[in-house]
């Protein structure tokens, strides 16, 4: 019986996935920043408002997580992911204050079948995440493997 | 009174700053994937088994937050930090596996003053994470704002 997870022949170039929405409160920050990035601009709204980010604002570590978990929701969630390589690029191009609310596209960019991991794909993807004001806080690249169809069918 | 705080004037290229020991436990990896990044080989050691992963192993986003813990612990939290515009790269070289202790190394590529942000300077810098085994698990690398001494100085 086939699968209806995303498998690797899913992902065509071109192909977009929305992600989100995710709301993003003061707690949340203030959570992941005393865990991982304790600055005081993640920590404190008036240390965050005297900072040239203007207001208590994640980390730009906290909003990977964040985006990684809006992927998952979006359709990582459902597929054959094999997990990633690493970051070809991320920029955080506006702080991510507390009380936004961050959604977005994941496009995909490229996919190829690898020749040293059968039955695996390399999926790139490019990533654009905009708060409710319509604002693009962050835009990432990477790839993801994913298990081909085929090989998922024959196991 | 001068400040102690590493400011922008103290990032010479060449200079480098030692990172951790950071423990990587079962717990953990499991804590930060079941809230950002919760897919099999993150939350439950016989997926990560059977996964390319070989064994429980974290999120590669979770790797990158530890990390930037490191970066507070070695040398980012007594210094005149303002943040960071991204990521220019990052590479997952290795999994980081349930009971791994993380070390590395950050080395200062290039610093500059900006004309477009006076008193505060861009330092790139370039890290590179080992495991207990001496094996490199992460390799990144990014630039961050650091406040100069001149201006703290003077305020």
């Amino acid at each position: 019986m086939p699968s209806d997870r995303l498998a690797f022949e899913d992902f065509e170039p071109g192909r977009q996935f929305p992600l989100g929405p995710y709301p993003v409160s003061a707690e949340d920050i203030i959570a992941f920043a005393s865990e991982f990035d304790p600055q005081p601009m993640h920590l404190d709204e008036e240390a965050g408002k005297a900072s040239i980010l203007g207001g208590l604002s994640a980390s730009g570590w906290h909003t990977c997580a964040i985006i990684m978990r809006m992927f998952i929701d979006g359709y990582i969630g459902n597929s054959t992911s094999q997990g990633a390589p690493g970051v070809d690029s991320c920029k955080w191009l506006r702080p991510v204050l507390a009380g936004d609310t961050l959604s977005g596209t994941s496009t995909v960019v490229s996919a190829r079948a690898l020749q040293s991991k059968p039955g695996l794909g390399a999926v790139e993807l490019r990533h654009e995440i905009v708060n409710q004001k319509g604002e693009t806080v962050c835009t990432c690249e990477n790839s993801g493997f994913f298990g081909l169809r085929s090989k998922e069918a024959g196991t």
